[in-house]
């Protein structure tokens, strides 16, 4: 029998939940298989993957390194239980902090990047005695119970189940919250803010600030200079851990190994997932800082899964960190973000009046789309549906989220392929400008 | 240059942070391959495979069929985002429903058995708009946040930061919490108990009792007649979901390809993991009622993840319950364990003052150990240490948790490997029972 969409579509329709939806409204596009920055389907309609997935996929679909590797391990060893030593284990965590600052010495993996933020937490509240964990409104970290709470979007709300969380607004210039009319006002406004939050909350009381260094799904929230660095004062100043989820902007996103790098900022903690082995197999993890590492060398750690360094999975992010090193793929992201991409973007909103901003780095950058640019009103979610089906129509994947554009291709992207997104974005902005823009 | 145990045990040390322990007092065994029921370190030396790894492994190590349905996978599409429709996410779902009783119509893909538990729980809460969820002191269901809370187990206790918890006490004959002197009365008597619990936390306020049918962590618990009939029947009287966590004994353990199907009982929800795929690829998930899978239809489901369905774990899903299939797995974990297993532990039980209760189904055993036979006192951590490292010099890996060995060999263990494996239960336990039994 020849596999077709259609029965693909059924077979998912039939039998498979899924995330984030009513269940009786879904209609999924089916994949049948990829390459590089490329996706087909069964009928041989091919997308341009400008979605990385769930922004996850740095190294692009296929990478022949990486496949080769999870299919060795595949053949020496798929699965070991965690409390065993296992070569490809210990080598993944040797790259991963090569790739870290100096002040770090070791990785404790997880599947993901939920249980990642979860193990985060649970280290800061045991190293510190404290409870509480401060994080923004504008994040996402996951959806288990402690990363759900901690998690400030609004699917937080009907997750509210773990205490101990509490959420501070961070910046966010383009509709601040601090009524600030630049860049260094949305700074100081924003840690006399957190600086308030932290001493109404009590500062004996809270373990970490746990924060994208550039929130992801919040809009791609490029942070205004200096911010992270009093946040880090502040954390310093009342002996507050500093988590930063790098779960979506670390490994090459931004065009950099770690976002945070863009700022001259340290953490305690690092927390990582997709991009470490761009989601090939399931993996997450946390970097721990030497104090806190040597802490637990006479300290319990109360915390552990099955799966954690799980053989395929190491695997896969020795290969994709050594294939990202040799072809310079963090290079390439940092090149076509503050080329091509990031000025490609910038014409875009100058084109069409319904960007009210473009932001980012590397090839991590969104699109705000406004029906009234004055009074930056988001575009309604009727419009942004139409965006969304027109550019699959046009064949590309893209990341929609809320009132934006997610512009996240691989890490890999060339030239020639940005363009060729830069021009469908182009010509169903302009589209739906006619129809929708003030 | 040569691989050798020190050089993986050195990687593992200096970089690796360990679940459950101070990493300071760690001294891992190191694997290098395994096949079957054996695996072995660079030195050659090979150990029997008594533990299942987490007990995970029910179809040994590196299953033939399994892997090369991986190493296909990962050739054709490694990763998706789970909003698109992939034909291995499918035909995953529809082999588990196929396995399952009647009255389930979906099924929603994790990463591994915790956040299984967190997404029932979500479910249920949802379904029901009610908050609390029940569950059993001697259970565990992970490791994140609702399911840490959700644990009974004292390792919740470090981790309690979920609310809407609530605990009551399961039956344990050997160890009676209700001063019962026979299965009917512990099961009486539990199910009492279970019932004033209901009442006091307000059965208007409990949205879920949340139960591994056989308690596996907590000792291989196998309830006494009744008591999960009982549970259902307590269920349905206060419109109250049951969840049954079928992470470490489903899929063929038990000698069934559910636990529940022992006693004539369905849940509203099952919970998924480990031996669905025996762990070669991270996957986890939950088994969806028609009731609450139409309710979600309509209602939106708040919950979600990146790597819900990933392919290559759904690839090794199918290609692990065809072969268990093919090859009667699950009939053979039923044939060993009412014979060799089953009878040569009960030997044991005779010949060995220090075996205080042996107890168990299918390649789901435990010996419980004593110091003393009549006050039914545990035997103490060091000797409990003493024991395991004895199993390890003789050739095997075994999995001790308290003051018990659980003996949970993969599924497809033969005759022989199982003789071996008492031989060496049979002289370890002979030597500390000299030393240790009153």
């Amino acid at each position: 029998m020849t596999t077709t969409n259609d029965l693909v579509h059924q077979l998912d329709r039939q039998h498979v939940f899924h995330s984030w939806s009513r269940q009786g409204q879904l209609d999924p596009l089916v994949i049948a298989g990829a390459e590089g920055c490329r996706m087909w389907d069964y009928a041989g309609k091919e997308y341009l993957d400008f979605s990385s997935q769930l922004v996850n996929t740095n190294i692009g679909h296929q990478h022949p390194k990486v496949i080769a590797a999870i299919k060795e391990q595949a053949e020496t060893l798929a699965t070991v239980a965690p409390a065993h030593a296992n070569l490809a284990r210990g080598e993944a965590a040797k790259r991963i902090l090569e790739r870290a600052p100096r002040g770090f010495s070791k990785v404790f993996f997880t599947n993901a990047g939920a249980d990642a933020n979860e193990n985060a937490i649970r280290m800061a509240r045991s190293f510190t005695g404290r409870d509480k964990i401060l994080s923004a409104y504008r994040s996402y970290h996951g959806n288990t119970g402690s990363a759900i709470a901690a998690t400030g979007d609004p699917r937080r709300v009907p997750n509210e189940f773990a205490r101990g969380h509490a959420h501070f607004f961070n910046p966010y210039l383009y509709r601040s919250d601090f009524w600030a009319s630049n860049a260094e006002e949305e700074c100081q406004r924003a840690l006399q803010h957190l600086r308030r939050v932290i001493e109404c909350e009590g500062p004996e009381a809270i373990a970490a600030i746990l924060l994208e260094p550039i929130p992801g799904t919040a809009g791609v929230l490029t942070p205004p200079p200096g911010y992270l660095r009093g946040v880090r004062e502040l954390a310093d100043e009342f002996g507050i851990l500093l988590i930063f989820d790098e779960v979506m902007a670390g490994f090459g996103r931004t065009g950099r190994w770690f976002a945070f790098e863009h700022f001259d900022v340290t953490p305690d903690l690092i927390v990582f997932a997709k991009g470490v082995n761009s989601g090939y197999v399931p993996a997450g993890g946390v970097v721990v800082s030497d104090a806190i590492s040597r802490h637990f060398d006479a300290h319990m750690f109360f915390g552990g899964l099955t799966y954690s360094g799980h053989p395929l999975a190491m695997a896969a992010i020795v290969a994709t960190l050594d294939a990202m090193r040799e072809e310079g793929v963090v290079e390439n992201a940092a090149r076509i973000g503050d080329g091509v991409l990031g000025q490609g973007l910038e014409r875009l909103a100058h084109r069409h009046a319904i960007v009210g901003e473009t932001r980012g780095l590397g090839v991590f950058h969104a699109l705000e789309l406004v029906s009234d640019r004055e009074r930056r009103t988001p575009l309604a979610a009727d419009a942004m549906n139409e965006i969304k089906h027109a550019l699959l129509a046009e064949g590309m994947l893209p990341f929609v989220a809320g009132n934006r554009i997610h512009v996240v291709p691989p890490c890999i992207i060339g030239e020639d392929e940005v363009e060729q997104g830069l021009a469908t974005l182009d010509k169903v902005l302009g589209e739906v400008s006619a129809k929708y823009a003030a």
